[in-house]
């Protein structure tokens, strides 16, 4: 056929693997969601989709397997967001990372807390796909160490090894920004995030912001 | 009966009041970490104390309040062990916070690792009894506060609130330290604890220990 005329003729959508493949996705994701990770089956997001469950068994061998595609998509998500808002430019390396881990902070509380039974699939991959939740740490924290070195070059930070702050800086966001968290803060006892964001700056060798 | 002699008549141990609340606390606190807050019954809670369910119901109106005490008697544990440390003579802030926050993550280890099912009872707490989570928070928060002040004061610490300063503090190492978070740490993403404790000194004015 012809490659000039070939977009002529429409693909029999349902057996297209990628489209099929992110219909999975996006149902699993929902009834993760709304109803739950434990108890969702396979057969059940089988039948939202009106496909066999061997179909969807064709895409992923297992309901890890959705859920593990469903974390990636939701982490791409948001290593995407902080990614931009890092690139922004002729905004310093301390005003990037106040943005960034503000950014953090809001779309976890925007996407978990409105849905609490989304803790059984965070659980889930905390507990039963625990690569690809630190692959998204170690995206995460290189995004944080590229704000830091430029503030050293940029001489806005002082810090001895970007690589290690970068990492204690992550670690001490998570009551902020970790979603078996987030939801639970009630509010009463955690600093106003810019207090911690100050807090923070200061020991990445930023004073009296 | 004279006050010098009353102490040769045994008391009935059982009926004590306090030594009857003190091991309906004990039974329930070990079921709680070994069989799990959720599947423990007050009936259970009775039968291993030899007692009918009414009896332990004199004492604590609910389950709820029998994890209440218990975890008032874990966090007690806790916050006389960092106050020890925290009048630790001779030694001058930022090292007395370095023990501290060392044993909080020790113990934190120590007493959940082994007991995956005390999670039950730690979110049990959170949600339905979120005031005795917050009185330790404030507790722990209120020692930190004392050795940042004796930082300040004794100018091994820069600090300009040291209230707001412990509340980050805290808010900071919650991934050292709360029992919902250590025993998922996995070891792989998590700079060491004394990395982490160094980048926190710094945000206290504390550099290039």
């Amino acid at each position: 056929m012809p490659a000039a005329t070939a977009h002529l003729i429409p693909l029999p959508v349902e057996e297209t693997a990628p489209t099929t493949r992110e219909r999975i996705v996006e149902v699993a994701a929902r009834s993760f969601r709304e109803i739950g990770y434990q108890k969702t089956t396979v057969a059940d997001i089988a039948r939202t989709l009106k496909m066999s469950p061997a179909n969807v068994y064709r895409f992923f061998d297992s309901k890890k397997a959705i859920n593990e595609a469903v974390v990636e998509r939701v982490t791409g998500e948001i290593e995407g967001m902080i990614a931009a808002i890092a690139d922004t430019p002729k905004l310093d390396a301390p005003e990037r990372l106040a943005r960034v881990i503000t950014a953090l902070h809001t779309d976890c509380r925007r996407r978990w807390e409105a849905h609490p039974r989304v803790h059984e699939m965070v659980e889930a991959a905390m507990s039963e796909s625990w690569s690809v939740c630190q692959a998204h740490v170690d995206r995460i924290e290189a995004v944080f160490r590229r704000m830091i070195e430029d503030g050293v070059r940029e001489g806005s930070l002082t810090v001895a090894d970007p690589k290690a702050a970068a990492a204690c800086l992550h670690a001490a966001i998570v009551r902020y920004c970790h979603p078996l968290l987030v939801s639970r803060q009630h509010g009463t006892a955690l600093p106003p995030l810019p207090t911690m964001i100050a807090f923070l700056l200061g020991a990445l060798g930023v004073s009296g912001r």
